[in-house]
């Protein structure tokens, strides 16, 4: 499989190519100067029709899907051979980074182009997809692009509105897309042998070891909470401080608890209050009342299910202890996502081959490679980002680095696609 | 001085006269229903008239300071005695109980009316005021009636805007007195022995020992700040625990101090974050900035700066240790009022007699008695209120517990008025 390998040279001018091509893609705007890209808007189009361009011209064949991915497809050694997908999205979250997603996307197209270049074909075809929409910026709904390929949009997805009140299926119509052509962009499961992603960190792990580049273990499963402590608002000057019942105090110990169980739990599991409203809310009045967030992550499902139900048990005993009345309600839950085991060695090779050493790591955001899990294998690549900043217009990486991570990821493909 | 002393009959009649005369003085609102009733308004004015018919019908000379204080003075046995000044407060804060400062002022009217009953004079005249304003709900500042008194109204007062534009010698010629005239309204320090007043506990301290009344040792010092950790803002799903610079986490752990430290360093402190808020404040985002407020309050200077020392230097190291900034502004500091020891012990003896045994505590509310006493000696009698609810229309008293206020009241009158 060493034939025809991506030299230090060729990747450098690949890592610079797609660095130009991360920035031709951030003027495609709906605010100047700020990337904001959205599903179904023109500049989703806009962006689907540049890519396509640089997809045609590593030779590929080019169409867009029924939901507005764009997609690409390089033969293998025999016509309709199965494939294996690559991808990210196109996608922004508002006032975005601008590697979030294109970063996958772009060198994914670099590796097709060096194999075109050296007139070669795989036993598998490589196709590459833009997912349309990951983020759900636009709708608050997620994945949409990633849940066309599967075929797992719920039926309710395309009258959902948008902020302006415009449902999916009218932005579809917008941008010339057929609502009740939704179905159409899935994928048969023998088509598609697995699924490769290489995404930026947006995180700080890789960095603190000081690695270009990681191999993902699993999407962090997240559980996420509406919680409330309810004692009695009483004088800040008259009310001694054994006979409160104060809310917030409650919530302090609560929230020590849980930054120092969490990691004695696992290293890998995280827990976040990262809202949180006391009510009063007077310098001078003890709280009564507070309403605080609790998200949970982890990349195995039990072990995180665990930590929650110890945090909640302890909320319940803090709150029984002083007199105070404590209630929670899960409003999100995502399972955690499994990368394939063969995949991951494959991706650990690639990785070690390139830096001399890997590391393994779960991803702490999520990713289109969840909703793709559900039908065939995923493998995640992740390479390092700026302290770990995402979702910001400071999200950077290093082009020696994409460099790094284009090796690394030519090496996968050509091993994944062979065997 | 136990000649002439109100019996139990007396004392129940003139509690029913009291309780019927907070109803009445209630009515009097600038909402009704709604109990509301601020400084230089139409309600002022009519709660001053009212309160002097009763002032005089116990046999008073009645007058309206120049600052809108309504005054009687019954006279001592020589004329031109030097006066026993009794008091408490005719305004309210907004959407009020009917006790907070009325009661002072209507059952101090019944101890000079069971004198002018008895036909007795005292050697010290016997003077009642109901201050104009105490709650500061029009202005924002403070104790405007019982500084009027003191004649320490700083010159910048009467340009003081209310919520509308109209400033405090505006609102004075609106009701036909004069900003120039403060002055005038000022006592001679020989003309006045000491002060009293009798107040509701705004606090669960007598309710808990099961005691009608209580004497105040000292009025708390306060000091109010706004402090400020700041971290690091990140990712809720991809920063590990160990790596965060959670500014939320930081502030519980201070918060968890606080609660446990304080008691330890005196039971009659109190410390309070009665207001937190973080940001960005996102379920899915690590809290990069928490602001709170700190209120500390005790009844000695400097125990209390001991504390809050103790609370920054706290707040300093957990930061420090953490890799956060902490700062701190403090924006509101008031000493402590000492109770006068004598009429402390006047009061003991008093409520002793009453009760059986007395109870010393401090007050945690601010009141007129902390401007008093920069000129003259104050005692403070406390009356149990259920469940401490004050500034609330739940606000309530015991007509049996106000009996036996008022028989308290008649004796500490009789003793220091005599001695």
């Amino acid at each position: 499989m060493s034939d025809g390998l991506m030299c230090a040279t060729q990747a450098a001018q690949a890592a610079a190519r797609v660095m130009a091509r991360c920035d031709q893609l951030a003027e495609i705007s709906e605010t100047p100067g700020f990337l904001t890209r959205v599903y179904l808007s023109s500049e989703h189009l806009r962006a689907n029709a540049l890519v396509g361009e640089w997809m045609a011209a590593a030779g590929m064949t080019v169409w867009q899907d029924s939901v507005g991915n764009i997609c690409g497809r390089y033969e293998g050694l025999k016509p309709g051979a199965p494939a294996l997908l690559l991808g990210s999205h196109l996608d922004t979250v508002r006032n975005a980074g601008r590697f979030d997603g294109m970063l996958g996307v772009l060198t994914a197209i670099e590796i097709v182009q060096s194999l075109q270049a050296a007139g070669q074909r795989l036993p598998l075809a490589v196709e590459i997809i833009g997912f349309g929409d990951e983020e759900g910026t636009r709708f608050g709904i997620t994945l949409l692009g990633s849940r066309g390929i599967t075929g797992t949009w719920p039926d309710s997805w395309i009258a959902h509105p948008d902020d302006d009140g415009i449902t999916v299926a009218q932005a579809m119509a917008a941008v010339g897309l057929d609502a009740s052509a939704v179905r159409q962009a899935a994928r048969e499961v023998k088509d598609i042998v697995a699924y490769l992603e290489l995404h930026i960190e947006q995180g700080p792990c890789l960095e603190r070891e000081e690695l270009p580049l990681g191999v993902v273990t699993a999407i962090n499963g997240a559980h996420r909470l509406n919680c409330r402590f309810v004692g009695e608002a009483g004088h800040a000057g008259t009310v001694p401080m054994t006979h409160r019942k104060d809310a917030l105090a409650a919530a302090a110990e609560w929230m020590v608890f849980i930054e120092q169980i969490t990691p004695q739990h696992s290293p890998q599991l995280v827990a976040t209050v990262g809202s949180l409203q006391c009510s009063p809310g007077a310098v001078n009045v003890i709280p009564g009342e507070v309403a605080l967030t609790l998200d949970v992550r982890g990349p195995e499902d039990q072990p995180l299910a665990t930590l929650l139900s110890a945090l909640l048990s302890k909320a319940e005993a803090i709150a029984r202890r002083r007199g105070l009345i404590f209630s929670a309600e899960e409003y999100y839950h995502i399972p955690a996502t499994r990368c394939d085991a063969g995949l991951q060695a494959a991706l650990n090779r690639a990785v070690t081959a390139v830096q001399g050493r890997s590391l393994l790591l779960p991803s702490g955001a999520g990713h289109d490679a969840i909703a793709i899990a559900e039908r065939w294998p995923v493998g995640m690549l992740f390479v390092r980002c700026d302290r770990g900043i995402s979702h910001h217009p400071a999200e950077s990486v290093m082009e020696k680095d994409v460099a790094s991570a284009i090796q690394a990821y030519d090496r996968v493909v050509r091993d994944v696609a062979t065997t």
